[in-house]
């Protein structure tokens, strides 16, 4: 089959021949790649900088992968060949007490497709039953690949916050790419709240404002501008999908009083005086990908088509192109590969 | 009456005789105190820092406050001379949506006994009807002024991660004074927690285990402690009543996966890299007093008997003695002043 | 003023002049109305059947009133004369328990505008200053004052299992009145379930297909027709605005496992067998009206365009005939009357 | 090996030699039983009642079984010869919808140990991995057996109301049984309820006081008791562990404004007038075993000494007579045959 190699950091991925990956283990499942989404992790991925996430050379990379059944383990019960079926990234064993409470990503036998072991920029991918969604009827792989780890990451954000996202309250959402885009309609689909999106890419903040945000502003004053926007109270909830030193104090100081500061673009160092943390009632949080049951919610959304992912299409062919494009900033919405 | 008021910083309180506050407005109560509490946060109002929240010259002390209704306003309802009661020292106007919420703490018309008007370092404090709870049959004021702040803190702070609190996960607390030794029990008692406790003195380590800590340990390597007591996985939730750099970074060093860092104490600057905070889940809550109903609820638990306030008397008279007291770390629990 | 009275039950009301009521009290507040929805509970207090609800002859009707201040006591401080308000119907002490806890509508010292105290069906309505919820900018009276019963009646039952309307899930909603209407939206705004309307007129279930239900079916065998939709599987919620004992019987068979029926109409008798409930762990959840922050929240969603709600307006002078009308289900939506 | 056979209803149980059973799957675990807990649904089994739960005939009693692994599959990785386990009766699959929300008893592929497949009246029993929860070092399985049902359904059915049993509200358990007398101890220990109990026989009564409950009643002229012991107001929860046609009605009639009645014993009729469920807000949960979770969780409780399992422990070839003796109400807590 074909795929991208990632052979050594700082260099172009290789489009080489592999034998198919064998189904061998009795929950095996192997998957023809129908798209996978590219993502700022690949580019970091490229960068050498995710060996904590398990990364070794060479590697196939790609974790949001979408395509079709091909073949099955014996032990495999849920999904036949030819069944459409989006990939949940996270490797889980169902076993442990983290996955008894659903919270797969935080599996003690973890281990995440794409980064720790082969992904799907290629024709297959080999996957466990455990990593597989069935595709509602009518959803097409190739126009839902992003949502296994853009869209999941975005959702489980919000859900977690949807409570606190109550009918008048503000919302801001930091970062209208891959991710922010479709959590701004999250926000407003589990939640009520209003929202103003920044991003300093012009055609981003059109985009938002066609999404929903009733607010699109640059980064410029931002903190100003939120506190202007909403009758100087503040944002009860900041959504953060850039994660700079810059956005991490922007977002503690557009907080309203009582107000929580989801973290899930990251980087820089959130740097906050414990007087004011106290005195506002402020909460800040970390997100780290999503559940399985996440995953599942959020197509189930996708498929009563009340959520717009935003796509474009490349051959696999392309990737390192399409990577090129993504490090200039001029990916709107998200790029998929179709091998 | 007599009053211990605070006319200048960094100096001692002086013992006056002043008028006994006139009943005016429809909504107040005048009450005969009990007891008064003595609370870290009347140092740093002699200290001068506490005019951000509303402290102006000269003022009389004293938050935590109980006693007996002296005389009501026309329009008070709830409360008649002779009934015990405790004081809620936030002011709220009932009104606004965050008291309708029932924050009373966020009340938009907010002011605080003690601090931005006078307390109760005196034979009278001149309240309103909301920041009255009766107490329970039986309970006497003396014996549970301090949890007018004190506990109400405390039972703030534990009460909102309660649901965190599962059988199975592991509680530090560190500082095990006023607040702490409060909240320490309450860990228990609202969740199931096992409890760390954590205090450079050694009466203090000894009172928490008395109060139920499974462990108590010196602040030496605590998160090398914490790690080895919680076999490697570290602490699920971190109640902090300290408040320093070190408390504030040792705190998150010594979260679990999926953990909690609530902050109570505060003074220094909380400091995680993003990575850090989105890889492993972490939240970091602020909490600041509580709600009227956690007073309420705390005093229900009291009267049951499942609370223990450990408590020193002193004669109002010795007010400045106390405050040395306090200053130099040789109260355990909390000294109440008796006018 | 002028003023439609219920002097005896089961007449017409009279239309008469009365003197506009008197500020008397330091909360009171005098609102001249400008519309006041007309409900079936009011057609229950003609037939006499509302006395448990506090109602005494003569009375003035009409809890659902929105108009402008025209007069405050002195005590009075977050209104003025001139302020557009929405009137929420229960009168709360703001200082027992259960207004502590944000649960007016269980105050102990609990009222009703319109059933125990004379209502809006007149030119002016006497209310206390905790009964008032200020309109938005640019919303104007007579088109949200159903809300102040109809409206928080919905919201309230849906906010309270919100959590639970999960994408992926359905609700089914019997009834689609001037309650039903409203709820059907609240599902998929406060929550991500696909609605099931279920309603014997046909012009209803036009109503609720505009409004975003999915399937709009008649009474027929509506427990077949529900589990043929949800391929076998039955509802995740049912909200039942009738409350006969066929709807309370049709409701829990047409429940999924683990699936709830929240009950707002009434009237017939609950029945279920024990091992029914269990085996499918059902619960079953009554809702009264709601709270003021209900209605403050909903108010903001209407403010924001995110809620139709159908009106048709009549003069308070047709009183009688809007009475015969609603009592002959010619009503769709909601009817108000203006003075 | 010995296993108590069921070969009829209606007729004791035979004891008889039969093989052991075999690990085919790669996912067997074969347990070699230490203990196993006699329930009121094994008399319910003989008389024929739970054919609805998968009974069929010939079939080995026994679903609350703990002791020790003996063999396991090729695929099983996380318990080993020799490890002490607790077995939760329920098999599941961990692959649909319902596992990996955590609701394993809701598993689309269910079987539950005992009832539709053989159990552990027997030297040996075959479960599957997902059944498994390995004991805590120093806990014995003939202690903890029964904690597989009875304290599984005591603690899923106060867990899920546990954020409404707060500090000032009481709580009624009916039926101080193999369930109830577990159940009280977790209303105080998940929450802060007062517990009122509720048992015919006077021993029961006295255990419940032993064990926490603040008022123990028998069941003569309940409502009125229970009415008293509130000042009025009625009890905000009630767990009734017992369910006829007598204690459904009963508990309805006793709950407070807002209360909540959980229902785990079941047998008769829940009749309930709906303006009542109104007016009251009153919630009426069935409950049904419980989750892997709420074993593991309340396991990790035992272990830290926070309750109390009564049990009395017979031969396994006493199995005749423990269960007459269990049909005549003459066990207090809960019987546990060892093989």
């Amino acid at each position: 089959m074909k795929a991208a190699l990632m052979r050594a950091y700082h260099e172009p991925l290789e489009l080489v021949e592999r034998p198919v990956p064998e189904v061998s283990g009795v929950s095996d499942v192997l998957v023809r790649v129908g798209g996978a989404g590219v993502c700022a992790t690949d580019l970091h991925a490229i960068e050498g900088l995710m060996e904590p996430a398990g990364v070794t050379l060479p590697l196939v990379l790609g974790h949001e992968n979408a395509g079709w059944v091909e073949a099955v383990g014996t032990g495999v019960t849920t999904v036949a060949p030819g069944d459409a079926v989006l990939v949940y990234p996270p490797y889980s064993c169902g076993l442990c007490v983290a996955c008894r409470r659903g919270n797969d990503m935080h599996c003690v036998r973890h281990q995440f497709t794409g980064l720790s072991v082969d992904g799907g920029f290629a024709d297959y991918v080999l996957v466990s039953e455990r990593s597989l969604v069935p595709l509602p009827a009518g959803v097409d792989p190739v126009e839902v690949a992003p949502h296994a780890d853009a869209g999941l990451t975005a959702y489980h954000a919000v859900r977690r916050l949807a409570h606190l996202a109550v009918p008048g309250s503000t919302a801001v959402v930091i970062g209208v790419g891959g991710v922010g885009h479709i959590a701004l309609q999250l926000v407003r689909e589990l939640g009520s709240s209003s929202v103003i999106a920044i991003d300093t890419d012009e055609r981003r903040r059109r985009l938002a404002t066609e999404l929903g945000a009733s607010e699109a502003i640059d980064g410029q004053d931002a903190v100003d501008a939120v506190r202007d926007l909403t009758g100087g109270g503040g944002a009860d909830l900041v959504f953060d999908f850039v994660g700079t030193d810059e956005t991490h104090a922007g977002s503690a100081a557009m907080l309203a009083r009582g107000g929580t500061y989801s973290v899930i673009g990251y980087g820089g160092t959130i740097s906050i005086p414990s007087p004011a943390l106290v005195v506002n009632e402020h909460a800040v949080v970390g997100n780290l990908v999503g559940t399985w049951i996440d995953l599942w919610e959020l197509l189930q959304l996708h498929a009563a088509g009340r959520i717009v992912l935003k796509t474009e299409v490349h051959p696999l062919d392309a990737v390192n192109e399409v990577l090129d494009k993504l490090r200039e900033g001029e990916v709107t919405g998200r790029a998929v590969l179709v091998p």
